[in-house]
């Protein structure tokens, strides 16, 4: 039996606490759709009156080089690279997920054709974010190639799946709805061992748990930086390429800022000699300045920790749920076991969708996915034990008056 | 002979002299450079701390909704379609010009095919800015189906070059180098004469001279947001396209923002039935969300009084500029015809790059672009006649130093 004493002790006792006053949340609200769009970094504000008032305002044109502009892509990926077990200069933040994973599709296409045309699959989740599919959709009809799309159900279907004709497999790390986490090292073992790339999008694992995107040895990966990051609405995205593909081919959307000499306005075009072939055009610099105030936090604490943690509360989300809202009609969809869980909790109830509003109401605020799922975030940076007791105990009202 | 006190009795007369102060620039500049970054509208401070303290730190993810963010892009692509004869829900801001060209080129090249596959020469300017041959060079190669990039030397050889075998013609409405401005009418008229299709590339052009898409029978355009119309650094870019071809194609960058149903998850793209098919991933809400401080004062005047103010202040820079500087080594290159002229003006000098930096140690700020060419921007509402007699007076002092 867990008690709301049991969480305050735990509270008290946690090494975590202390970064939620690098947040801003309003009063009264448990936010639990952080890996929807994170909280506010109290630095933002200052960070946006900075960038607006005296680079843009007094400096002007003069900031693309004394404030930095034209390096951002790179040197916030080399921060965020930290975060994933990233080399120098193999991240770089810019453009959307959706048209980072364009790139990186083409790019690991190119590579495979480079060493056998014949490999003519890309194997994606059913269950993934629907970006994924729908970009690798657009791609295959514009290339016409003879690609095809296999989705795949569920996680251990991909071993049946995948073969010889496999060219290339897109798998979000943590999938937005169910929660689950892939291995990633057995995964990208797996995955090659057929002679396939993975592509690996972890918009909602970047700052939840622990990647170490070379010690995997994975490939390509893409992913968002304003859910778990904090970045700000619709930040620029990341996009990471393991070294040894980096010159390897030359992406398709091939803007100025992807250019080797871009100020030379040379007639055609030839790549960088680096991750910057992965940039197109000029990036939304108040937006992408904005990403840095909530990386810099994550760099001051470690992702081990932030993970005991999330481990942690979303066990007790899940029992405390257990405890309190049995026979109320939830049925947990998200992986137990650590391994394969990653920081949300989602919870299938036939009247999922009037549940959140009702959460809302009472400043619990989740978020509602088809079918009928309730998802809570959980954001070890600026939740308490005491803010899961408190929201699984407005969990229960609300499923007691909706009886 | 033009003196000063003349610049003075013009200055007293400019209806547009009001706009300067919704503005902020910082003492002792004259700003030419507003064709590359534009001065930060006053607005944009108060703006920046809405979106970032309310919509996002206190409203968080109920501000998809309550603040607009997701309709943003068509609620500012509306407002920009009043200043360049849009109809509503034609045009849209979002990502940035290069994918947007790959975008409308996409649509352009597949609206082709339907009719006709074998017309496989699209046409651009050796002299446009390079980001868009770079982008016309990585479609082809990517979608490998035999088309080539013809590049014509100067507006007059477009009308011996286009012929049967034309898919699509790249022009720059104004040239980022030169200024040469395309007369948008007669130009669509010949393109389409040959049965082929024109992408109009407005950077240069969009808050700094009249454009009506529709009158002029125009097929596709895209343009910035951050030179004349003073969205901020790298704010998102506009795409307008004509609604006889709105729902024509399936544009290949087919992200879950451009789906007809985004939040019902369906596992296959189906299209948005209207503009929003040429969205594509979530945008940087916060860089988009300032563009709307300078369209908003445009949209306080209106296009024909703003042209008129931009050939008096470009007429008075080339007279200052021959009356002052005789001798002194300057070559125009940008058009004295008005109906051939943008609204900056570019003198070419064999120390242009050092002249550059030696006006801007004086705080007159234009900027150099290769080769050889010192390019200043005029920008009607917040440029003086006499800053204008003011940056030519420098121009000479730094002319007669070089001797």
């Amino acid at each position: 039996m867990i008690t709301q004493e049991q969480c305050q002790q735990w509270d008290a006792k946690d090494t975590l606490a202390i970064f939620k006053n690098q947040f801003e949340l309003p009063q009264g609200v448990i936010y639990l759709d952080g890996n929807s769009l994170g909280a506010k970094p109290r630095q933002a504000t200052e960070q946006a009156q900075a960038v607006i008032n005296q680079q843009w305002g007094t400096d002007l044109i003069n900031s693309w080089n004394k404030a930095g502009w034209w390096d951002l892509p790179v040197r916030l990926g080399n921060k965020i690279g930290q975060l994933i077990g990233a080399r120098e200069n193999e991240t770089v933040v810019t453009d959307t997920t959706s048209l980072n994973l364009f790139k990186v599709l083409a790019a690991a296409v190119d590579i495979q054709q480079q060493k056998d045309n014949r490999r003519k699959i890309i194997i994606a989740e059913r269950d993934s974010f629907p970006t994924d599919i729908y970009m690798i959709e657009g791609f295959m009809a514009l290339i016409n190639q003879g690609y095809q799309l296999q989705l795949i159900d569920t996680p251990a279907d991909l071993a049946d799946s995948i073969n010889q004709h496999t060219a290339v497999v897109v798998l979000s790390h943590v999938n937005y709805r169910t929660g689950y986490l892939h291995n990633m090292a057995s995964t990208n073992e797996l995955v090659h061992s057929h002679g396939a790339l993975l592509i690996w999008d972890l918009c909602h694992s970047i700052g939840a748990v622990p990647i170490d995107l070379n010690s995997s040895n994975s490939d390509f990966a893409i992913g968002c930086t304003y859910k778990y990051l904090n970045g700000g609405p619709g930040a620029p995205a990341m996009l990471w390429v393991h070294h040894r593909y980096q010159t390897a081919f030359s992406q398709p959307l091939s803007g100025w800022w992807g250019h080797e000499k871009p100020f030379d306005m040379a007639v055609s075009y030839t790549p960088a000699d680096n991750i910057r072939r992965y940039l197109c055009g000029t990036q939304p610099i108040v937006s992408m300045s904005l990403i840095e105030c909530g990386v810099d936090i994550f760099l001051q604490t470690d992702m081990q920790a932030v993970r005991h943690k999330s481990l942690q509360l979303t066990d007790l989300l899940i029992n405390l749920t257990e405890q309190e809202c049995a026979g109320l009609g939830l049925t947990l969809i998200t992986p137990r076991k650590h391994e394969h869980r990653g920081s949300h909790v989602s919870l299938r109830h036939p009247h999922g969708y009037a549940i959140v509003q009702a959460l809302i109401a009472r400043g619990v605020i989740g978020d509602y996915r088809e079918p009928e799922v309730i998802r809570l975030g959980v954001t070890p940076l600026y939740l308490s034990y005491t803010d899961i007791w408190q929201a699984v105990q407005h969990l229960k009202q609300v499923l007691i008056n909706q009886e």
